[in-house]
């Protein structure tokens, strides 16, 4: 096929490609160990019980595989599982979407125009750095704390500086790519500065019904009594990432302008998979299938948190995530996680390196690790190929 | 839930909530007929077939639950589909979206800035109107013929003007809302002017395979031989909505770029959802399914013509589809259907007036109905009720 000469625009110039795709794309050896992507565990994903609940659906008819509005009971449920997390909300505040990224364009795209200012965590999730700088936005960065979370006092620098930022994004549990947790007192005062200066928060928490250790915590949203904060949740980590669904909690009065954002961008989501999640969730098979999927990920974090301490105790340090997915390394100063990357390839086992969390290029020293997708024998196993990369590594340095 | 006072995007009041669909929430009554939307008959979906592919791809285990590439089976399949119709390409130009409307979406966002000039078809489907208009687009329209499809001397002077378009979007068989279809010799045509002038066509195909009569004709992608064409295909109408799968053939030098765009959007597609699709496709499934389909099709389209033959003949004309879903009735000039639309939902019987297809609310005599979701009997009835409505109409006019 030819390739005509015509330009792109503007937006297809800031949103990059990603290198780190690239380089993962070296890894197609069947023997790689990966800590690198964010995937619950394959084999205890809920087949069986979502099977049931796929059949039980389509065996009442052609209906489920027509167009559809959003399915109300599923948006019932929702509304109540928020309540029940401490969101003074009902069913006309939720808004089905196709997973929490869905929610996240949707909402860059209601709240900000090109070149306006926003904050984000200085490492963050991949997926928010595209709504943000991937769309020409001034990306005001804030730090995290690898212990409490976001920075309070950069976080209220960064809201009072003229002009105001249109939005925060903000990952209250289990934090992509660092694995810590905000206090409930955090998220107090997150929701009182959002008020206090009037800037929207997107709270982004795919991870919160992940925590298989230490006590459930309200969700920022809880707190958001003058209504500046926007929730996004995920069926993705809970349930499966193949129903591609998740779903926004705003005013009611703005939900109409987020239903035609969202009929422009891809109409809606199927009625079929909104019914069979409805099924899986209303029939109790979603409080069973946390109960055992959060135990297999504790076992694995266990694993993970066991292996850095056997093969690279004394040389890095690590977050204690209490759930979700994911582990943050960091090794000494002057280290560079990227440039090991190949040769991490060689020794068969891969992770996402730390720089690929932010838009500065920072982090170089630190590494993403994931536990979820891995058995703990072989979680071990590829920690200590890693400690090798390092020590090879450092030895080069010396 | 309180209402906060931050103010939306610029793009958040281009894009306007659709006074038709209020309109449409007012025809909750379950006795009303509708000719509005525009959905595939539900009675006929291949249920049972596509049950039986799903629940093959869930015995296979739990992988079809889990985040993944887009399916190569599929890819390959939409390929050689595409190359029976003529079209010069392979697996590496294929890229899946959920449905046409996210591949509008998808390319709108890589070729289109805000205020930058468009070409639209006069009375088109409104997706294509919120990808454009919707965005802030300087939107130039080309009026269609009602019997031969767009007008090329209108469609070449707005492509000569400067500065020249950043795409057009076409649709090539049986138009939304028109029915009529372009000839071959017109695809070649308009394939040549977008090569000649380098602008980009967009070419919405989600009805080419719903043809019931006349000859299979090659997309306007299969004379494309500069590369100005980005062709757009969907399953919704040919295999089931709900399954929210299409395509977008492009340059594969493009796919990079329109994967990033996706993945920053909504991540991916259901790989279940992909993979019950190929079972479906692949097994004969889908050939099968468009013999009975098109049938059903068929027979619904002759009703309507019948009907309005019988109820309207001499007072309104309309077009002859071969195939698709709509059927264009134009009234003398001076009525209004938008007018008449609230008659009409107390007569029982809804359609969608001629000025929600056009950005300057214009062809308000005109009216699209939809022929494929309703049985013969309820059309005859239907378009019944609708004459009386248009004869009260024309009484109050005289």
């Amino acid at each position: 096929m030819n390739v005509p000469n015509f330009s792109l625009s503007t937006e297809a110039s800031y949103l990059k490609r990603s290198v780190m795709r690239d380089l993962l794309s070296l890894a197609t050896s069947p023997d790689i160990l990966s800590l690198a992507g964010g995937l619950p565990a394959s084999e205890y994903l809920p087949l069986k019980q979502y099977q049931a609940c796929l059949n039980q659906v389509l065996n009442r008819g052609s209906r489920c595989m027509q167009y559809s509005p959003q399915y109300a009971p599923l948006r019932e449920w929702i509304a109540a599982y928020m309540r029940s997390r401490g969101v003074d909300c009902d069913v006309r505040n939720i808004f089905i979407t196709n997973g929490a990224q869905q929610g996240l364009t949707i909402l860059s795209r209601l709240l900000l125009d090109p070149g306006q200012p926003v904050v984000i965590e200085a490492a963050t999730f991949t997926g928010i750095q595209q709504v943000t700088a991937g769309r020409g936005a001034d990306v005001r960065t804030v730090p995290t704390n690898l212990e409490t979370g976001v920075d309070l006092d950069s976080l209220e620098a960064a809201f009072k500086r003229n002009p105001r930022p249109r939005f925060a994004v903000i990952i209250p549990d289990f934090h992509n790519p660092l694995g810590v947790s905000l206090s409930a007192e955090k998220r107090h005062v997150i929701a009182d500065l959002a008020s206090k200066y009037g800037v929207p928060i997107i709270e982004d928490d795919p991870y919160s019904a992940l925590r298989f250790e230490g006590d459930k915590l309200p969700p920022i949203k809880a707190y958001d009594e003058a209504g500046y904060v926007f929730y996004l949740g995920s069926f993705s980590k809970m349930l499966a990432p193949s129903v591609r669904l998740g779903w926004i909690v705003a005013p009611d009065e703005l939900i109409p302008k987020i239903t035609v954002f969202r009929e422009s961008i891809d109409l809606e989501s199927s009625i079929l998979t909104q019914q069979a999640v409805y099924e899986f969730v209303s029939q109790g098979f979603l409080d069973d299938h946390l109960i055992c999927f959060n135990a297999v990920n504790q076992q694995r974090r266990d694993a993970l948190l066991s292996a850095l301490e056997e093969h690279l105790g004394g040389i890095a340090t690590w977050t204690h995530p209490q759930g979700g997915l994911f582990v943050w390394v960091t090794l000494p100063e002057g280290m560079d996680t990227w440039a090991m990357f190949e040769k991490a390839i060689e020794k068969k086992v891969i992770y996402i390196p730390g720089a690929a969390f932010t838009i500065d290029a920072t982090c170089r020293n630190a590494m993403r690790l994931n536990f979820s997708n891995l058995r703990p024998d072989l979680i071990d196993e590829a920690v200590s190929r890693l400690a090798d990369v390092i020590h090879m590594q450092q030895a080069v340095s010396v």
